[in-house]
């Protein structure tokens, strides 16, 4: 197997699961879903650090690394209960954003064109630009709803001179086609960011973006149902893109550009499960986590549950197909 | 006075209360309450550094140390309208868990049978077996209930070759019979612990533990109201066990095992305000501050918190036996 | 132009805006709001940090500094929609608090004579006094209520043998009869300060306080309302002092006298833009920002957020004079 | 005993020495040595921090505070060799300089006044001029030398409007007449400050200030003997004032103004023994210690070790009169 | 191969070598080296965390962990011109002092029976105890010199009702006669520890300790050629423990017992390639690295560098029999 | 002016000197210095950040930023004697190395060509390669030495796929045939990187490397000595490339690839002192210093300490050209 590892730090797999190669499909034949890291922070426009994120988010937890968590909620067991494998690192040069893109797309097609759903640990935001055309090269442009909880829209034009970069991945997959503009939900936008001129595209593109005004006023949990109702028409599935500053500063310091005043942690990981318990996912990337700028590693950590919390709802799907929610929101214990 | 002192670090007091000394009763003689440390994270499953928590707990305010903190919603003042007495740390080496246990469990019962309600800061969750026993020793065996704040339900089988640990506390009071099944009360567990044996295990016991996708459903207040009117049957008073991490790790990211998700700093001093003021307290303790993962101070002025919470609403008791929170949610000034 | 600059680092001004001086009123006239930095930290009651404050404020932001900032929510642009200058630091010398209020209080006097709204970036508490009563030099004493947002009541009689410190600033103002007492409006208290002889005081003003179990009794927007409806009487305009500690230390751990249980950064950014879109602002302080007990700058950035939703509230108060919330709470994008 | 205790912080005195109070002479009678903290930042030109040196400096220590510290190089002990005391902090409000240091200056008179060494634990360095100014009232104005560890020369004029701060003591003391220049003995200077003027001034007043480029070319051993030699004639003994950043960041990082290129800690740690070993020493001061900055407690640490050097070297001469570093540089353990 | 892995986080191998099995010595057969965790930090007398140690030794580089570290001075890849593998961690329970040194010394025992020299990554300095058993069990009680660098003796007698911990190691090993006492070399004593008891029963024992004072007067290179030329008489062989903190706390903040005035990083990793490629090593432990009081992973990738110090000597006495140190102090580059 | 300002930040200039714009000439004409920032990080092959150094760079000080800067030892003002400009940043969008670098070559080519010195501030040490190509380009290919202070040689082959990277600098400029292999000095390599390969292509080149060993072993003064009598041969001056990581971490902990055993930050200083002052300076850059690694600034104190030992030198030789050292190693204040 000449499986490429981790580009940064110790060769690890997330949580301990077994190890698969891009390059070589027979190793996820089966596999429900392929976690692969995509160490790139070349597009940041502030704080970079984001590459080291795919190490953490694999690591980052108190419990035994042994590729079994059980969900105490859901009870399914993400790591168990469905075959995941972790690919590694895509090689991405961080000085390179177009080649490194390309890479990531092709990493990204490959598995979800052998049957397995591709999860991508970034890495800024650059890269889900590369993740969605690739579930798109798979499941059809213009067939799969972007799903998008974050503090910004990430839907800017040319910045240093750059299309590629963490401001323009929407922008980039809306243009080419890949998504329609009005299969785009975006959570959790705050602060000030774009100006006049951007958020105009977006109402030409259609786009639904939840402000925090709006969320606040209507509540969380509507928007979040308004969402599983609506946003899947003419689409056979969703694209989970979740960058980590969507979440309020307090619970995820470790990133590049921190507005205040976001979801918390509780709110996301909710919204997370039951996205994926009620529609069907093709694809997920958890990005922006910066290692650096993290403390005892609540960020990581958030991001690692984020990734397991999707993993329970796909396993809960398995195995309470009637219902993934069964046991969600019930007394813990039965008889009491 | 042969005081032990301060395990770690200077012989401090928590917040400037005057010390007393376990094995000479006649010098915490008619005190309400006994503050003693517990410095002791050898149990700990992961991240140690909880045996500085005792030292961090006593003292992290920007107050003057002076003895004195009245309570702004209670208007009660915990350390004067109370007979508050620190006795220092227990000697606790945490590289033997088995007599540390003993001798922290001779303290506390030391305390209890002469009519002080023992306060322990912690130190690892290892802790809470001695602790409870103690009381156990002199409530009775089986008449007192535990309401328990955790991230984890703690009641795992035997971890690393020992079932001494900050996994395991809870299984060891039901299985020596200190603590009926059925009188647990766990509020905040999340994540991906324990499996389902230790469900099922747990189960059998009667346990009641609320998840916080339950906790999120039904409302935190409702469950709190929920185990103030159902916890104390057949018992003569609680034990209450707080474990820092049921807090989000935004709050409290200070300790050894943080899981993403847990309930506000503000929910928690309210929950124990409560409590305390509408039951009977036996005994409490505060674990699992560890001060090398702390920012700011901010874990361990929580925990500092929690403990003048409690003793707060037991000053509220004496001073308004009525109606304890007779000031509290009313405007703060008299006349607007 | 003769500016002073910046007491402590390089002279930066508020996110690139233009500069001017108080000593040269040609500079910033017709200016809507001029910001300048008091960058004070010798009235603290314990850490001190506050006077990089200025410094941290004006400049923690991961977008350009090039003085536009488009409000997502308010479609107004605080910087470029109104006229905002920043006139750099006022020379405080932290070890001669009397001189350092003088100086404040003369230039705040200065820049509210010549028809701008001061916003004033502390440094520690203390500067409220000079501030508010630079503002009543010119709107009259007795004739501007304070909306203060805090942990503690800031009244407090002497100690270490002064009255001026940041305990004390409100106490001050109402004893030189700046504000009436019962023209003050107090949010987010909680804890174990003050003692009952200052609470009797505050009653005897007629104070209006609310603690955090009232705010949570009858919940935080009521509140907003409250204060909304009745702050104002016999009043021209309102001053908003923040100090950052009104949060809850999980978003706002930099700073000197962090109380846990505090409000949520959402709720503080709401509150402010509410208020100043409803209300006639005079002056604004935002206090407490003791960039050394900050992590990430997270506390800084709220910071600057928190002026920054002033000055968009301003700003849409100017473009939609009739109604400054319009677009508050409504889809981002139209047509969806 | 009405000790004031703590200024900030719980109350603790110097590695568990027994307290005394400075307004009552017959507690520190026959005291050899009496600690004092001077928690005063006010007069700091860029960070403050340094009020929370003294609690920082008493309590920074992994090994038990029982008032022992046998010193392995010199065999005596500095705390049970002799009768050392702690007074607790003397009053110092930073907002107010003058009146703080009016407090000090009075205290550390008394102090000597009653035949004890003080040892003044800062604080910034504004706190040397009332230090050396209560020797001189006790021993002599122009008789006491002061030798200076230091990157900055501290002889600066009016800054901030003020010629208290932590940039001028070296100034008043020559001022005021307290040190004759030519007794001044600066170690460590490096930097770019101050400027002709002030170096100027300095010449005329004949001080020795030893730049780090003297001390790297004629070696730091050098340095030391000269200072020996020569430092007190016509004096009666000396002061020494050690501000922390002597040393080079690396090593202290906890500190106001660090600037690079400064001795190693090993230089500082022996050169302060082999100076009390050798010269009769009146007072001394440690200043300069930030918390805030600091990064595990090395600088504290370090502090706290500077002045345990001093105490080990005065017990030495009671112990070893004949000698007092007869031990020194031997190997450690007879027979080998 | 039923591998225990790593205690804590994920199960990583030294700089990605390849794995090997205590139980299985096939798995190691013919092994140079075989590097084992050694997770315990339940003796540390203050600060705990060195069980974290392992983990973070293990990985602490930036370079690719590719089994590959040509060492630029000696000519000589300590991973790839010697067989060295890594066998994960010994469990140890922190909890239970007494079975996990117990577990490590059949660990050791076993690794050094099978030929291999076992390098033990601590751990606090507990583990010495069963590290230089294991080699005695092996070697020959009496047969195994020990040189070691450390701030303290670590010869105490029971702390904390324990003669397992620490501070005890080198007593025990002493009082087993596992070593001679005068087989033991002890390099960079310092500070206050431990007292004049001690001492004496070090003295009885003829044991060789170099103070800092006799280092600083003779020299480092001195010291070292000392013991290169007298330390093994009647030993086969040596057992190199480096206890971190031996280098000062800038160099190594990231321990639980730093002790200011310590050598230089560049000195201890010149010692430890000069030591191994002298004298025949026969086993070694790096120990009390605490990442959580590490800054930027200095200490760990200090640690990291003299563990491969050992081993690029070791390859070079493989590589370069005649003279092991031939490129060392050479330029760099040919023919230059 | 169209001035670019800093790419990330506010647009600060080093400590407060004049602007100038690198596309307008006319506004450095006459400059002696122009300074530049690189904020470039998409080179590194480990954690990124740096960059944000050049702003790090500028303002790191405690001393007010005030464009005058005396230098103690050497009696000149780097900032005031001679006329320092600084031409904010160059546009290097770290997603597109190739543009950045052909960016960064055209601004100090132009520069260069019109008279002044650049002085570039990292960014990653990718920036030396157009650095130095940008000088070469008006000084002749050839006729520039470059003296290189560095952990690594920075000769790598390609890595990631790319030539243009933190590891490839110096190879580049040789191949290019910019700077000739003989004319490279690299001083401070040590540890595990490069491999043979590439020393044996570093051979050929004739580079003359120092590595740790050597320079321990003949003297940090005879090195530099040696390298300012041979180092200029056929060339019309040199350029100084400082990369922060050849000082041992402890000192330098915010830089992205720390090696242990460097040389401290009073040996870089000097060094950079004396070889400015005896050799010609034709552009320098300080490179690698990542803030997100750093602690309490002390890794951009030193950066920017080593860009104004530079600058002294320069005002030293301008103010006295017979002998820029005169003052250096005496005595600081005359008549002692």
């Amino acid at each position: 197997m000449t499986r490429y590892g981790a580009m940064y730090g110790p060769d690890v797999t997330f949580l301990g699961i077994d190890p698969c190669t891009i390059d070589e499909p027979a190793t996820y034949q089966n596999a429900d879903v392929v976690i692969m890291g995509a160490p790139f922070d070349g597009g940041a426009s502030y704080r970079s650090g984001a590459r080291l994120g795919p190490g953490a988010i694999r690591t980052a937890d108190y419990l035994p690394q042994d590729a079994t968590r059980p969900h105490l909620a859901l009870r399914a067991d993400g790591l168990k209960d469905l075959k995941v494998l972790d690919a590694g690192d895509v090689e991405m040069f961080s000085g390179d954003a177009e080649t490194s893109c390309r890479n990531l797309e092709a990493a990204v097609t490959q598995v979800a064109k052998n049957g397995a759903i591709p999860i991508i640990l970034g890495g800024d935001h650059t890269v889900t630009w590369p993740d969605v055309t690739g579930i798109a090269n798979v499941h059809g442009f213009g067939k799969v709803a972007v799903i998008h909880f974050d503090a910004h829209a990430d839907t800017g034009d040319i910045t240093f001179g750059s299309l590629i970069g963490h401001g323009h991945p929407m922008r980039q997959l809306i243009q080419s086609g890949a998504v329609k503009g009005n299969r785009f939900w975006q959570i959790g936008l705050r602060g000030y960011w774009p100006d006049e001129d951007v958020l105009k595209w977006m109402s030409e593109q259609e786009m639904r973006s939840y402000e925090m005004s709006e969320i606040e006023a209507r509540g969380f949990n509507t928007v979040i149902d308004e969402v599983i109702a609506e946003s899947l028409k003419d689409c056979v599935g969703f694209f989970l893109s979740v960058d980590i500053d969507v979440v309020d500063p307090s619970s995820a310091p470790g990133t590049g550009t921190p507005e205040p005043g976001g979801i918390t942690s509780r709110q996301l990981l909710d919204a997370v499960r039951k996205l994926v318990a009620k529609l069907p996912l093709l694809g997920m990337d958890v990005v922006e986590v910066a290692p650096a700028y993290d403390h005892s590693d609540i960020t990581a950590v958030l991001a690692n549950r984020v990734v397991l919390e999707a993993l329970s709802s796909l396993a809960a799907k398995k195995k309470y197909p009637e219902d993934p929610m069964k046991f969600n929101s019930r007394p813990l214990l039965e008889g009491r």
